[in-house]
Formats: C-alpha cells, sequence, structure tokens
C-alpha cells in the first residue's frame, strides 16, 4: 500500500519543522504519508532545525501586554528570543500580541503542559479512567491519554488551539515563528488579571 | 507655650483626611499643631472619613498596564473601588496610570509593607542594630526604626515616594483619591516584567 507525497504535505512540513525541502520529501515517503512519524524521523536526522533551535539561549525578547475594552481584564507576557534585531521585527511583535489576545480569551493557567501541578493531573487521570470503567483494557489507556491532552488544551497555553486559527495550536504558531525567524524563541512568563477574580 | 493653626495647616489635613474643617481645626488646635497627633484624634473622634471607608467593599475598578519604551519592562496592575461610575472617571484612570509608572520606574516588591516576608524584616533589623551599636539605648529603637522605615520605602509601593513628586508617598496619593472620590479604593495586586530578569 502506498499513498502519494503531494507538494502541499512537503511544504506543510517544512514551515512546521523548518527541514530542508528534500529532507521532508524523504522523510513523508518513509512514514508512508503519516506526518507524525515524519516529524519523528527528521528529528532523528537532526534536520528539524526547530528542535535543534530550541536548546539556544533567549535573552533578548520583549515585555507587551493587553488590556481588553473597558480595564476588566489585563495580560502581561515576557516573550525571548536570540537577539534583539528580531525582538524589533514586527511579525515578533504581533506574535507577542497575539499571544497576548490568546491569554485574554482563553485564561491558560500556565505557560506548557510540564508546569502544570503534578497533584491535579493525578486527579484528572482518576476523574478519567473512572469514566472509562467497563471498557476493553486496550481502549482505555487511549481514551484517557485524549481526555489527558484535551484537559491540557484548556490549561496550558502552548496546547491550546489559536483562538484566530483554531485548527493551529499555540505551540504550531510558536513553530512557525522559530522556523521564520531561524531563532530559538520562548514564552517565558505571563500573568492574567480579571477584576475581582 | 502655644501655636498659630494656620488656613493652610488645616486645609492639609482636610484633603489627606476627609474630615470637616472645624473637625480639622478643633483636632490641630487639641494637638497644639502637631498634624500626626491630630490626625489620631480625627480617627477616635471617627471623623477622619478615609479611615472610615477603608473598610468598605471594594468589587470594581481597572486593570491597567504600562510598557516602557523599547518593550524590557512592563507592569500589570489591578486598582479596586466601589462603584464602576468611579472606574470609568478620567481622575481615577490617571491615578491608576500614575501607579503603573511608579512600579515601572521604583520597582517595589509589594504593595504595602505587612506582605513583606517577616524574615526578610528581621534580617534589616538586625543589620540596622548592629549598625548602631554604642549609641545610647535610647536613641537606638528610633533610628532602627528609622532604618527601617526607609527599608519599607523601597519594597513596599504604598509607602514609596512618589517618583512624579517625591514629598508625598503613594498612601498620601491614594488617601487623596479617595477623599475626592468618596469611595475606598485598594491597590489589589500587580506584577513587574523585567526582560530576563
Amino acid at each position: 500500500m502506498s499513498i502519494t507525497i503531494t507538494a502541499s504535505m512537503v511544504n506543510e512540513l517544512r514551515v512546521a519543522t523548518g527541514a530542508g525541502l528534500l529532507d521532508c520529501k524523504k522523510a513523508l515517503t518513509e512514514s508512508n504519508g503519516n506526518v507524525e512519524e515524519a516529524h519523528t524521523i527528521l528529528r532523528k536526522k537532526g534536520a528539524s532545525s526547530a528542535a535543534k533551535k530550541a536548546d539556544r539561549d533567549t535573552k533578548e525578547g520583549l515585555v507587551e501586554s493587553y488590556i481588553h475594552v473597558g480595564g476588566k481584564v489585563g495580560v502581561l507576557i515576557e516573550v525571548n528570543c536570540e537577539t534583539d534585531f528580531v525582538a524589533r521585527n514586527a511579525d515578533f511583535k504581533s506574535f507577542v500580541k497575539d499571544l497576548c489576545l490568546q491569554i485574554a480569551a482563553a485564561s491558560p493557567k500556565v505557560v506548557s503542559r510540564d508546569q502544570v501541578d503534578p497533584a491535579e493531573v493525578a486527579q484528572e487521570r482518576e476523574i478519567a479512567m473512572a469514566q472509562v470503567q467497563g471498557k476493553p483494557p486496550a481502549a482505555v489507556q487511549k481514551i484517557v491519554e485524549g481526555k489527558l491532552d484535551k484537559f491540557y488544551s484548556t490549561v496550558a497555553l502552548l496546547d491550546q488551539p489559536f483562538v484566530k486559527q483554531p485548527d493551529k495550536t499555540i505551540k504550531d504558531l510558536l513553530t512557525e515563528r522559530i522556523t521564520k525567524t531561524g531563532e530559538n524563541i520562548q514564552v517565558r512568563r505571563f500573568v492574567r488579571f480579571q477584576l475581582g477574580a
């Protein structure tokens, strides 16, 4: 069984990983068109530049804020990159502004899923396990992980669907920026104040 | 020994406490012109409206932010008042903006001195005590308290001299606002992000 690797599939993988055209095509062929597997293949080869850049130092960046009309909700964020050149770039600024909007609208609690309180995760897992009682054991693990992913996408900024374009996560958006600027970019911290909450 | 109570003394006390003209004059006469004592007299009589208002509920207000030019320092603040009417007032808004500027410029750590970590206060007291060794015991207490006041004015927003008008503290500014609006006003919380710090 074989699958046609289209130009748009190759291009999407390029944008997502920052790897070269040929590497992407090879990886997709090797994975028989499975995008996730192609990602893994590229990372193993070290061809995914986004993954490589994630280790580099980020000391520059921007502090940005957003106050929702009426002054009842406000957000403050710090996003880091490697050089002040990128920090002053209009694209980077609009990316940071989008993150502010996202936080104001979707109220994440933390930047990434590893920052969620483990006790809270354990509780969510327990609830999910209770909900799938009686299902075949092989299915249980998969359903529970799916429910946990859903939970993470409510509390962790990077796991959230982007409010302006819900088919992408914030992590996708970040990876695109890393690929485009050629610099490691990190959301360092944010706070969200809601009047009286 | 008697002292002349001038109109400007009476007026200053009025603005600071919100008490009536006659009450202020009486209190100053009773305290022989000592302003601090006059404050206490007014509070005991319950004439100081600012002190009375400090117990009232604050559920309205504003969330406001300030980003310093260049995007390396940002502030987010929530200031509460009693009604949305006051929150939407231009005077209130400019007061909140002034607080943002203050926090950006003077980097306080907490809103009021009672929020400073007691361990840190104990350490400051120890340092101050060590510095005044050899002085007469009567003077020591006073000098140490003075040094602690100095310390509080670096870390507690309300104790800081207002950067735009250093003869006033932020607490003075707040009391003026309470008197002028006739509502209790509270700085609920703030954060200050400095790039990479």
